[in-house]
């Protein structure tokens, strides 16, 4: 396979214009609605077997794992990407993150810390929803901390990035792109389905008044934090469908490239057989 | 939904004879094994269903979770109930924790410490791959504590889970229950199976010629930690079908008698929608 969704849908070099990257796109897809839907099934029993094999090697000493960042605007389907990527494979092997407002015992510690812990062990495959990149995205935009403890932050997130890949953790770190018609849509729909209508909350409507500046805010973050070893993708999100095998599909070239492998075992086969074979009757 | 299956595989009052307890009995089983991994599918959309409001609730000051400890002999199934119960809902709203050897910091604290840190946040569901039971079970098969401290940890288990339900845990206690027959198979299956080598472990012999200390330390588990807040059930697993089928249904009657409500808007729904549809154009 090739790594060509990767390719299309890395973030472009500084400086990066929001509105002029699509949320209608949907490059490389396999498809229509109908067929990329049945490709992300197909995908999703392939992503399930490399995850296998992810903890499998890391059962057995290995240290990598692979962390999925998403971030984007209300609305922008983190939650969904998750019952749909994430609920492919063995929940045994993924844990999922959701970062919320800072707790006191949080703001007592640098940002990061929170992250770090959440961090998954050796053969498993972390998810953040939202992750410490809110803290330059709203930190920014509701000037929760000063313009240069803001700039500092930028570049202690590529230090702790390239930590992380440093000690085998690969992140795929998604940007879910949407329009703010779409999310008018969306924010319709929720309150219109009373089964929905919990996931809105007033405050919703005063983070949208400040859509402009959250896109500069992602934009700067695209700019000062995409790097080689932590590159950030931009997915088109208006497309529920388009989204959800996009971010499978990125998940799973990364997993392709690591090629994680089933351990050689360490012990001899046929004499652990011949052991279990010819044991002695259980005690009473 | 009468609470049968829960009534069914209660453990039986003390004194305890797992001998007693068929490993290949079907109780209660919607009907063959085709039928019942059916019902198993029907089930997880119901899950899905409840976890999901029960995620809500928990997100509008709820403080509702649950939390499903698996215990069992090795091979009983406790990573496959996992992945065909626990993959039925929104990663999002679980969490899985596999507790393995304790590490030297958890060895530091009190045997409950690293248990409570995992129990889930209000409105989640936790899955324990293992749990506290262990340091009654190896505790005491392998004599890693003295007996009277394994005596007083029964207490202390008895202690906790009480605590947990007064802050609203409810736990769902499975053991895994199959026969060294059926475990003989599956050891012999992960031997000839080169994808499922890794999972063996020449160690796995040395606990199985064990087999009998652990149903007996098992039996005073199940007539000594069974309370009405926190009751055992006792989950035939030869068949794996049924094992599944029934780990799921003892989770979906859990999770209907909580019956968790979708919460109240705390808002006036037209007032926002007017917002919305009347706001004024998004600055540039």
């Amino acid at each position: 396979m090739p790594s060509s969704l990767r390719s299309a849908l890395r973030a472009p070099a500084p400086p990066v214009a929001l509105a002029d990257l699509d949320p209608r796109a949907t490059p490389r897809a396999p498809g229509d609605k109908e067929r990329t839907r049945e490709q992300l099934v197909v995908d999703g029993q392939r992503l399930a077997d490399l995850q296998e094999r992810l903890y499998a090697e890391g059962s057995s000493g290995g240290t990598r794992r692979v962390v999925v960042v998403l971030q984007g605007m209300d609305t922008s389907g983190k939650g969904d990407v998750i019952e749909h990527v994430v609920g492919a494979v063995n929940p045994q092997g993924v844990s999922v993150t959701s970062f919320q407002t800072p707790t006191s015992e949080e703001l007592r510690h640098s940002f990061l810390w929170r992250v770090r812990r959440a961090v998954p062990g050796p053969g498993r495959i972390g998810v953040f929803a939202r992750s410490h990149y809110e803290d330059v995205v709203i930190g920014r935009v509701r000037e929760l901390a000063a313009p240069q403890v803001i700039e500092r932050r930028y570049r202690e997130i590529v230090r702790f990035e390239e930590q992380l890949a440093a000690e085998g953790v690969t992140l795929v770190k998604c940007f879910l792109h949407i329009s703010p018609w779409e999310q008018k849509e969306r924010l319709l729909a929720r309150l219109d389905d009373s089964a929905k209508r919990w996931k809105f909350r007033p405050d919703d409507l005063d983070e949208r008044a400040l859509w402009p500046a959250y896109q500069r805010a992602y934009e700067t973050v695209l700019e000062r934090t995409s790097t080689d070893v932590a590159p950030w993708y931009v997915v088109p999100s208006d497309r529920k469908w388009y989204r959800n095998w996009a971010v499978g599909r990125l998940l799973l070239e990364t997993l392709t490239d690591l090629g994680p492998h089933l351990p050689e075992p360490a012990y001899d086969v046929d004499e652990q057989r011949d052991r279990l074979i010819d044991e002695a009757p259980l005690p009473a």
